[in-house]
């Protein structure tokens, strides 16, 4: 998984039908001190994170392997808050 | 999913049989000012993308998760065309 | 998929007993001028591709979804030679 | 697989139910050499390594073959904890 | 396919049952001149490759379509030795 923070929302009426309902977060990569990085991915929310949150996001097949992705047409999805983490650097 | 913008479209006659009736459109990634990049990827149009669009391209597996690609030779399709991004950077 | 260039074949006797019989091209990435880049993949050819050929090449589990590549361990394959490009930059 | 060093732990209480029990670790990349990198990837441990261990990661759908990670939104799990590399340079 | 040469040898007591038995190889990879690159991956061995060998390495979940990795979290394997190369640049 690859650490990140929700900086935005995508909004796209038009798209593949399997996509309908769905949340498209923007999440920004960040180091382990949360400084943003330059890249990011667009990410299928599935567990209610806001803009703001340090994330976890998975991504390729495995990220079909949440209730809402399942066999969708999607390759990251958000599977965690991140409340904190350890580092002995 | 990555963020991209259509610029154009790949002509080929001579391709795998499964191919066949696909619309190959060349994606430039974008960032979230939506300016391009210089990389991009070839990917199979779901939602009528035409030029100009800024889109969602999911690849992978995940590519073949929809009715026009289903087990098909395609790792990038067009799943949404963006209509706005919030950033809240 | 990836625009490339194939420059040339890769002579490999003993390998994996599901590869045998099959045409490995050296594919060079290309930007969308036909520009050679430095890196590059080697795929399996399934559309007669020849050296100086601009193609499309598949990854990932996708490149296994050809007749000749179903099952096997191969993660890139040639599936389409490129006409033309049309480009509105 | 990849070469890294784990150096943290991620603490998420909000996460996808699948991933309850799980353990993240950080996951440095580092050379043959041990040196760290500046990357690194979040994994889950199914081998018991702590911080300082070298291991080695597995990504992708592979990451998904373990007991503890079968059908799971994971993408990357460490695999093996590295006692030695032989290396002729 | 990505080309790349035999440099050496992971030693791992501790590690996922299923990989029990497996010899994993240090394959740097290489240009099309074989002239070593800095970065590497860690894969299995099907071929019998010893050090000093090129070879070709199939990655992702094509990477378990060996005999030897079928099912196993194996994200990297040694598919054939590489005899040489036409290039024509």
């Amino acid at each position: 998984m690859v650490l990140g923070k929700v900086v935005g929302t995508v909004w796209a009426t038009r798209k593949d039908e399997e996509l309908v309902g769905m949340k498209f977060q923007i999440v920004k990569h960040v180091g382990l001190d949360y400084k943003l990085k330059d890249t990011f991915v667009v990410a299928v929310d599935t567990v209610q994170a806001g803009v703001g949150d340090v994330v976890l996001v998975t991504s390729g097949s495995s990220a079909r392997q949440t209730t809402v992705t399942r066999n969708k047409p999607v390759d990251a999805v958000i599977v965690a808050v991140v409340d904190k983490l350890d580092v002995v650097d």
